[in-house]
């Protein structure tokens, strides 16, 4: 039995260092490539990804996995062929002429959604929507689903999350953030996020978050942090995990939250196991899982005001023009502040999820057929005015904003939205298991809750699923209650109510 | 016969694509990759270049060249299968055990070759490089030659050329280039090399750097300049050329012609037919065209009082402190300083190929077995001091400063010289193209002599061998005659002799 397993072991750490090459070509692509190397790139992913695809699928694999049917003793070996089982199933199930047919569809479909923007003229763009949704309803239906069509979409992202599962979770969220939005905004003192907005030297944005995230615990020998259009991580093994952002002059949050978000995405992958490289046990679990980690350190932590307690002295003399004057409560208001928008990206912790719970709604109908395409403008729009309060004017501002859907997308959205209530819930563990949390965070010392983190989350890999990694770190499933708590809590302190 | 052709085609652009991704891996690797993704990094190379190997050697590949047996008009074509089959033939010839068995002895000699050279003690790499010696021959058998064991090696890296070919040009250079020295270092007035080694800013270097590689024509929308500790040129296709460098404050040399070194290389790369790409056709024709080009640019031109005539005004404003009193002559002077020195590397025009014969006679000679290892060092010895006037004291300044041997490279060290001849040769064939060239140079105009370049050198890729390109270009064979014009004509004017 082990010679197989090590036979298939092999595969499968081929298998990730492809994608691990995909991943620093597309990193490359994004940082340093000059602009006329981006056909000859566009090739190179393709090949690799079909090198990859071809031995995830491969007949070796199949046979390998098949002798592998027994019970597996070894824990690493169980979780390695429980996912490759997984992976080889997905991906067998479609054939690679409608994963080509999809490419295609979705490459005019992404120039249809840019113009259609433009424009902001949905109509434009409805036509190529429906042609991928006709054709992901039919990867759906290939790959199989017991309850909702839609779940076999959401479990590629989110392996063995459930429609009625995240719409149970969703409940309980909507009327409550429907209602603390409400009255945030009736407060007296209300926040003023411009502080935000003076001007803030790129430079000197580059050294202060370089700082936070050295100090919260990034390894620069084990990873870096470049400049991109959109920011990410890519991870490619925990000693080489490398962070993008950009620096706007005039947005202290795009640069300094957005770096620390980053980083706690680079920390998780920092703290994988390393014996498990390239191989599921040694890969994150899900987008969700991946997601609470940036959001703790963003929102949780980097957002609190025992962490300013400990960095708004330095960051006053860091940007002296935009904040001597202002005094810590304002800044930590300011970088707290609620207010319905129109655009996700841009939206405070409160109101987002009340973004993704709409998106949600909206795809999975789509995806079931319940909603036509021609009528997602009018939906967006009604839908909108009743969780956030305010209506869209245009399509732009509206069901046109976000590229997901261009690129044949669905199922991805509430994994935004999972990782929000994932991180309030360990965050409410790590306070449990460390009582005197709030005093290290104002002391400036991260490694006990890092290593916390890595002990109860990151090390494992994937060889729990995300909902019961969940139980089994917080002693209880994912719920609604933690977020809503903390949000509750540090948003009425801050409002003063 | 045109599909046949189109099948083989797909598979030489996915072994082209391959091995882009490789020198892709290697520039990340030396320039940007944080130092604890070193042994992801190698597996990842190592996974890259067996998947090219394997495809290079493939049984449909050998299938395809078998039915192109034929002639095949289309021009393009010919050469790929052509240089396909070539590629073909000396891979399959050496078995894959072989491979990996010189790999493995490989790395161990790199590491005896740094303690021996740190301890100056040729005796701990002596039983390592009698190894490597043993298994190149064998690679060289199994490849064969017609006239000597050392062909077969050459021909790795100088498709084409021979020991024979080789020595008899060589010959021509010998007693030449030791006769001007002698007459050089006679010279009445000396320069001055130290007025290069004051004190050079590194970012104002780094900027007059990428001014004069942009002025000669190195486009950086296809192309970069970064940092690492050894410079190089990496073109994986007409669009992405990245060109490597270190800025040494102590040193106007190495960052500046440093630059126009690699910047050289990458007008080749740049000026590579796009059609082409990824194939024989779309690449380089060998080392020694290639270094041709790196070294007209740095020394035949960028080394030239013509050069300076138009760049150094701008030069003394770039470094104030170090050239505002040094006249051009004197500069110039520097900058083409002729003397005997133990170091390769350091070497300057005029004896560099002294250095260069001395180790390619060795080399051939370990190589047929008519030198023993043991006998090196007083070989080495005796030689350089024939050759260069001057006997080194020990063996790290003498046969130990190379790392070419410690990684079984026999048969390279020749083509830096042949670039220089190839170089010359080239030089004089534009000039007489372009009568007027030093006046353009003299005004900064330097397109037409590119344009000459990209015309009669780099579109052709690897459609003539080295020695039919350079015939065709200047009308005769390579002779060491152009070369030996070129060194006499400009260092007895710099001299004043």
């Amino acid at each position: 039995m082990s010679g197989v397993y090590e036979q298939l072991r092999t595969r499968i750490r081929e298998i990730g260092q492809l994608s691990a090459v995909e991943a620093m070509l597309e990193w490359d692509q994004e940082t340093y490539m000059p602009r006329n190397g981006l056909s000859a790139r566009a090739e190179q992913l393709a090949l690799v990804a079909q090198l990859a695809h071809e031995r995830r699928t491969s007949q070796e694999v199949g046979e390998l996995l098949a002798q592998l049917d027994g019970n597996i003793q070894d824990e690493a070996a169980a979780t390695n062929v429980r996912e490759t089982r997984r992976n080889y199933e997905r991906a067998t199930r479609v054939p690679a002429e409608l994963v080509g047919r999809i490419a295609r569809v979705a490459a005019g479909a992404r120039e249809a959604w840019k113009s259609a923007r433009e424009a902001s003229q949905f109509s434009l763009f409805a036509p190529h929507l429906t042609e991928l949704l006709e054709l992901k309803r039919e990867v759906a239906d290939r790959i199989g689903f017991v309850e909702h069509r839609y779940d076999a979409l959401l479990d590629e992202y989110e392996p063995g999350a459930t429609r009625s599962r995240i719409a149970g979770v969703f409940d309980g969220l909507r009327r409550p953030l429907i209602e603390l939005t409400r009255r945030l905004g009736e407060a007296r003192v209300q926040p003023d996020p411009s502080i935000l907005e003076r001007h803030y030297p790129a430079e000197a944005q580059s050294r202060f978050a370089r700082m936070l995230a050295e100090t919260i615990g990034f390894d620069f020998k084990s990873g870096r942090l470049d400049i991109s259009v959109h920011p990410f991580c890519s991870g490619t093994s925990p000693g080489d995990v490398r962070l993008t952002t950009r620096f706007n002059e005039r947005s202290f949050s795009s640069g300094i939250f957005g770096v620390l978000h980053e980083a706690g995405h680079g920390l998780y992958e920092q703290g994988l196991d390393p014996e498990h490289s390239f191989t599921p046990r040694g890969l994150a679990v899900s987008l969700g899982i991946h997601e609470s980690q940036s959001l703790m350190w963003e929102c949780m932590i980097g957002k609190s005001h025992v962490f300013w307690e400990h960095f708004y002295p330095q960051c006053q003399q860091t940007f002296p023009e935009a904040l001597k004057s202002v005094p810590l409560n304002a800044f930590v208001a300011a970088a707290n502040a609620v207010r319905p928008s129109f655009i996700r990206v841009e939206a405070d912790e409160v109101t987002y999820s009340l973004h993704i719970i709409l998106r949600f709604e909206l795809e999975s109908a789509m995806i079931e057929g319940s909603l036509d395409v021609d009528d997602i403008p009018e939906a967006w729009n009604a839908k909108f005015e009743s969780l956030l309060g305010i209506r869209p004017e245009t399509d732009k501002d509206g069901c046109l904003q976000d590229i997901h859907w261009s690129t044949g997308t669905f199922g991805y959205f509430p994994t935004y939205s999972l990782g929000k209530l994932n991180a309030a819930q360990f965050f409410a563990a790590a306070r449990s298991a460390m009582p005197d949390m709030d005093e290290r965070i104002r002391r400036g010392e991260f490694a006990t809750l890092r290593e916390w983190l890595r002990e109860n989350v990151h090390c494992h890999g994937q060889r729990y699923r995300a909902d019961e990694l969940v139980r089994r770190v917080t002693g209880q499933s994912l719920s609604s209650e933690p977020f809503l708590k903390y949000v509750r809590n540090k948003y009425e302190a801050i409002y003063g109510l």
